[in-house]
């Protein structure tokens, strides 16, 4: 386990002395941290940074608090503690329990990361949670890009980047090195509440997958999930070299784009093309769904003339090329 | 449901006198027939013909077979019935019961298609089913290609197509068919049968999921299979271009491969651009997985020099290109 973090801190040119890590004090968060210390150490690079939020959702998350905080002062290692008052968040914001809290703990890490001026966030998701992550998807509903899974490095915001260097450690192994150099953890009594999506995938749908339809879901699920993100990494590089050749003009509220270049790729690509252009150009892709891609494909193509998009968006054939303008607001209107 | 078939026929530029039309006597087939039936009766093209296969599973399966033809002779359709023996076929075969059943009614109505010169074989797939082979292949293992689910039209052999007209057409409205033209169908007692990994995706997961996780799950993973093909589509496309520009000479048993125009290109697509250089080269591809056409890439890219692979393929990179020769095993060996 060791090893798959070091090799991973490698691919991506970090040391441990810069990262800030998220520690709840369970299993794998514990093993992450223990692991960064031991590879400090033999390396001489400086240790990590540990962050722990409380979201105060059990009435003994400040004995956790506290926990952390000693079994860090025990590693040698800095520790900062902070509150997300999840409860407080629910009662003024739509969404699950589990997304505000999700939600507050990353915006405290990012802050934190940044006072503490470290440029990288790690977590501890490990392969059971790739598997679980994907098959969550599947079964919500996704597109391409979600079927990948969690990427092993993604960021948090321009200066600040999330890492999950256990993606291909097992539970297992956790427990094994957890064991191995006789660390204690924290056992999260939240964990077994099945009132949470992500534990009745753990504790039904995974075990029923695995019992009576493949004994080798898991790895099915994180090969299908590769797969997904070689095939969505190799579209999009294609749609933004198909970009490059099809912009004739951009500015901030206007894109012009010749339809020669790209009107004859797959619908895919054109789709793909689109989604490129809106994210270089910063317009806000919320509203943007398949249907909306779909309608400025229509566009391109010539099945449309025209089509009013989310965000004040207006995109109109012209002949050979396709105008897209994007309103914003002004105090006359 | 009578229109759904009618566009998908327009959308082939096929008449229903040119379907042979597998009936097992089920609600879809017999719904699929006699809605042929009727579009054949609207629009003076002629009717379409039935094949039933008896697969002698069932103490009762002759009389099923009498049943339809008796219904064929009422719908005034012509009908062929032909025996396939599974349970002998299973004797000497490896494969589950299902397989074996698919296969040698795969067989018979392509057989049988060639005998009446008849260009299409129909069968009355419906939206449910296609929804549980995209859940049946995630749970078994796929990549994108198995994700896009059931093709409405694919080829049988060099000479006849297989078509699915009702894709789109859910369960629910072949029995509002079938109710409003009273329509009599068989129940088939084993589609009751757990042991079918189908059945139990069909009366265990897919509920399972539906009422726990998604009451929309059907609709998330026909939306996934869609994108997926449209994806894998695209893919291909772009990989069956770049293959014409990598490609400096081909014969039966060698290809010369220019690295210049794919090794920079994304993984994915550096696999693909060899897919289709093996398959246009009708070089066997049952022994080529993932593993060897990353191995490929791998040559092609440089991290490797040679490589050997199923089939007698030796791959071998040569400065700027990569020489692929299939030895033709020969009687001095």
């Amino acid at each position: 386990m060791i090893d798959t973090v070091r090799r991973c801190l490698a691919r991506f040119e970090l040391s441990p002395r810069q990262l800030l890590v998220a520690v709840s004090g369970g299993p794998d968060s514990i093993a992450l941290l223990r692991a960064l210390a031991e590879i400090a150490a033999t390396s001489h690079g400086g240790a990590p940074t540990a962050a722990h939020v409380d979201h105060r959702l059990r009435s003994e998350s400040s004995e956790d608090a506290a926990w952390v905080a000693d079994e860090c002062r025990r590693l040698g290692i800095a520790c900062h503690i902070r509150t997300a008052d999840v409860p407080q968040a629910m009662a003024s914001e739509a969404g699950s329990l589990e997304e505000s809290a999700r939600r507050l703990r990353y915006e405290n890490l990012t802050a934190l990361a940044d006072e503490l001026d470290l440029p990288t966030v790690a977590t501890a998701h490990t392969r059971n949670d790739q598997v679980e992550t994907i098959l969550h998807h599947i079964v919500r509903g996704t597109g391409l890009e979600g079927l990948g899974g969690m990427p092993e490095m993604r960021p948090l915001n321009e200066k600040i980047q999330l890492l999950r260097p256990m993606l291909d450690v097992s539970k297992a192994e956790v427990l094994r090195y957890l064991e191995s150099c006789e660390q204690q953890f924290l056992v999260d009594s939240t964990n077994r509440d099945e009132r949470f999506t992500r534990n009745r995938l753990r504790h039904q749908l995974i075990p029923l997958l695995t019992q009576q339809y493949n004994p080798a879901i898991e790895e099915s699920l994180l090969r299908l999930g590769q797969t997904a993100s070689e095939a969505q990494a190799a579209l999009r590089s294609i749609a933004i070299e198909k970009s490059r050749t099809a912009l004739i003009m951009r500015e901030a509220d206007r894109l012009v784009v010749a339809t020669g270049p790209i009107a004859s790729l797959p619908r895919h690509l054109i789709r793909e093309v689109w989604v490129v252009l809106w994210n270089e150009s910063n317009w806000p892709r919320a509203g943007m769904g398949k249907a909306e891609w779909e309608a400025l494909a229509d566009v391109t193509v010539g099945n449309r003339t025209a089509v009013s998009l989310p965000d004040l968006v207006e995109a109109r054939r012209h002949v050979d090329r396709v105008i897209a303008i994007r309103r914003i607001r002004s105090s006359n209107e």
